[in-house]
């Protein structure tokens, strides 16, 4: 078989579990310490994993109280990791409705420079409502405008990032002749929220510019996917789920004159292993234990976008509940569906989504889990996995250990890195140079 | 002699002089490299320096023709350079006009985690009016307006920075308690640039907050200077100057209720170092005989913020020569003052200002640097000095390796690293918590 999966670890937290800090193998602190990153990468690494992703929100949430939740800012461990490691790959979120497009066109293409080529952006439009006040702004955009800002940022990126020519660079110490600025371009964007001129302050990168990755199933997150992704993060429960939103999205990359194989879709796939089934249930079991029910119940609360007070522990869902403005579409449709499929009250939902991640879990063997990866790969539902462990790095080596083999046994996962950079790794083309004035969509 | 000496290196491009790039011990691409900057730490770092300095503009300036200038997003090189050394501080360059004060002082916050409390963050109001074109500006603010944004944003900053208590992180898996919320607080800043409410999303760092730098002499970066300032860079061309700009701000600083011992006054010190003094000028001479007099007069003509076609070659510059609006105060002072003290025609002054850096140049042996050094020092005119070598790496392995040397068997240099922090090496006190919402000076 000459397709190969491509396997990202998310770095989440202590894991995805809220009670993995609380695991008898965690230190409470880890999340606050860079050395738990770089850790966990280097694991990766040794597994030959395509690349680790940080996830990020620029305000404090979740239930601080009771569990960690994304704190460190992510591209200063991006950069940690970079110079500790030499092959993975290595990715970070950045919400386009805080930032402006100049400052993280600089620091990824920094970043890129110093990995040698091994980054990648994920681009969220941020839906937590509360960030608006620590950015100096009343009301937090609504989700059809965050969108729209969200593809011109990724238009102005792209512009930036061709702001100068391949070979731009000359460095003659005999002519001083540094630069050749005849090669160098500004890029005079003029859009609906942004004026910018450049260009860039350095050459072009090793990737040419770094891998665009995207998360969110709305019709304006497929849309912006469909226009700008490189890799899609996605959210699907099952492999009919995962066919229908890659057919969808590549047929809509095509529309835009782009090639639809240059897509890669990873859905995110969160693991508890255990050397038997039974174990792996144990493991569970013994994570669930430690959450408490107040915690379980905020996170199901805040995955709905609706208030702890308005559910019943011991209800159902009603039926008719309806997506309230400002809730992640994604999630609040995974997770109704999840609650209506499996007949689950109120507080067997809170359990069972604090025991995963609005993201599909399994509870297995590492032979299951191949299986289940190698399914879903077979049936073009999924390029390879964005990968969740429950504890963090334990769930991790267990991956790397056991899943990894497996599937190198079974002719589905790379045996040895191939080429230097993470365009390389997830087999995309090194965009061609185009002028940035011109207009284009790859 | 029990008072030391604070020695900084500002890893200025490749070198000090533009022609730096030129010299053959240099590698023309070195500003690309992350190497570059992570050996020039490694060397300063072996000779127990306070830290290292980057500038920073966001915008691609100065004249990219004929030599390099800042360019990579340093940020991400502090991390870089956190990874790879142990000891030595660690500051960048952050424009307060372009970007938000949430994202700073959570990547500084950040940075300082990482790095054990080895950071400092230079806050400049970035002079170049260009800059208003990358980031979707009309009009790049007035000095005046950029100066109490940036007070402002200082404020912000340490606000955030004392939003989590001392204690508030807690981590008891027994009881399942993460985080005391009860000890982190909401900012709840509304000023005139600002609305934020914080509080920030991980605990407070190792040094309380990032060691606060401030560059720049008019009446307004005075004032900034003595509010929030902990070390001044500062441009003196005599000890004079130096003492009374010390002064000045030491008294401004006892204004705001501050102890003016807590400042550490570093004015910039360019030097070209030789094994003899006639070794030293034919260093200077063939790094002067590299630069192309184009390069030289635009250099002059930004400096002073007049446009090339002024200036008369062979002229002088007129005695009547008022600051344009938008040129930097203490560049265009120092450089009018040393055009009448020399009586230079504008060749001359291009020249020598090419070979400097507007801040004051020592060309000389280690032991004539080090004399200037420690008159300065005695005489009150420094704490010491952030250092600009003439060409990097190897300009600073001659401060290392002869000048340090010079200065440690004077005893007037630490012999080796004491404490963890660079609060603890620049003897700043630990900033104590206390209530984001009451005001503070320090």
């Amino acid at each position: 078989m000459t397709r190969k999966l491509h396997l990202n670890v998310n770095i989440l937290n202590s894991g995805f579990l809220g009670s993995a800090w609380r695991h008898p193998s965690s230190d409470p602190r880890a999340i606050y310490d860079v050395n738990h990153y770089v850790r966990t990468a280097q694991i990766a690494e040794r597994g030959l994993l395509d690349a680790i992703f940080l996830a990020d929100t620029p305000v404090l949430k979740d239930n601080p109280a009771r569990r960690p939740y994304q704190a460190l800012e992510p591209t200063i461990i991006l950069a940690a990791i970079a110079a500790q490691t030499s092959h993975i790959g290595l990715i970070a979120t950045v919400s386009t409705t805080y930032n402006d497009p100049y400052n993280i066109a600089r620091r990824f293409g920094t970043l890129d420079h110093v990995s040698n080529g091994r980054i990648g952006v994920n681009l969220v439009t941020t839906a937590d409502r509360d960030t608006a006040a620590n950015f100096s702004q009343d009301v937090h955009p609504e989700h059809g405008a965050r969108y729209t800002r969200a593809g011109e940022f990724a238009t102005v990126l792209k512009k930036l990032w061709n702001s100068w020519e391949e070979e731009a660079f000359v460095g003659d110490k005999a002519s001083a002749h540094f630069v050749n600025t005849a090669a160098v371009h500004a890029i005079n964007h003029h859009g609906q929220h942004f004026s910018v001129k450049g260009p860039l302050t350095f050459p072009r990168g090793p990737q040419g510019h770094p891998v665009i990755v995207q998360a969110g199933g709305s019709d304006e997150g497929r849309h912006l996917a469909a226009q700008h992704a490189e890799v899609v993060f996605s959210v699907a429960q099952t492999i009919e789920d995962g066919v229908a939103f890659v057919q969808d999205i590549r047929a809509r990359a095509a529309t835009f004159g782009r090639d639809p194989s240059e897509l890669v879709f990873l859905p995110g796939l969160a693991t508890v292993i255990g050397g038997t089934e039974a174990e792996a249930k144990a493991r569970h079991e013994e994570l669930l234990e430690l959450l408490p029910l107040d915690y379980s119940l905020g996170r199901l609360a805040e995955g709905l976008g609706l208030p702890i007070e308005a559910l019943e522990v011991d209800g159902y869902l009603p039926e008719d509940l309806v997506r309230p403005a400002g809730a992640s579409h994604s999630m609040f449709d995974s997770i109704t569906k999840l609650a209506q499929r499996d007949k689950l009250t109120v507080r067997q939902l809170a359990r069972r989504l604090a025991g995963g991640t609005g993201h599909r879990l399994l509870v297995g063997t590492p032979e299951q889990v191949a299986d289940s990866i190698e399914e879903w790969f077979r049936a073009g539902a999924a390029d390879g996995f964005n990968l969740m462990a429950d504890v963090i790095p334990s769930g991790v080596e267990a991956i790397v250990d056991h899943v990894v083999p497996e599937l190198q046994r079974r002719g589905l996962f790379r045996t040895e890195y191939a080429g230097d950079t993470l365009r390389d790794r997830l087999g995309l083309t090194r965009p061609k140079w185009h002028h940035p004035e011109e207009p284009s969509y790859d």
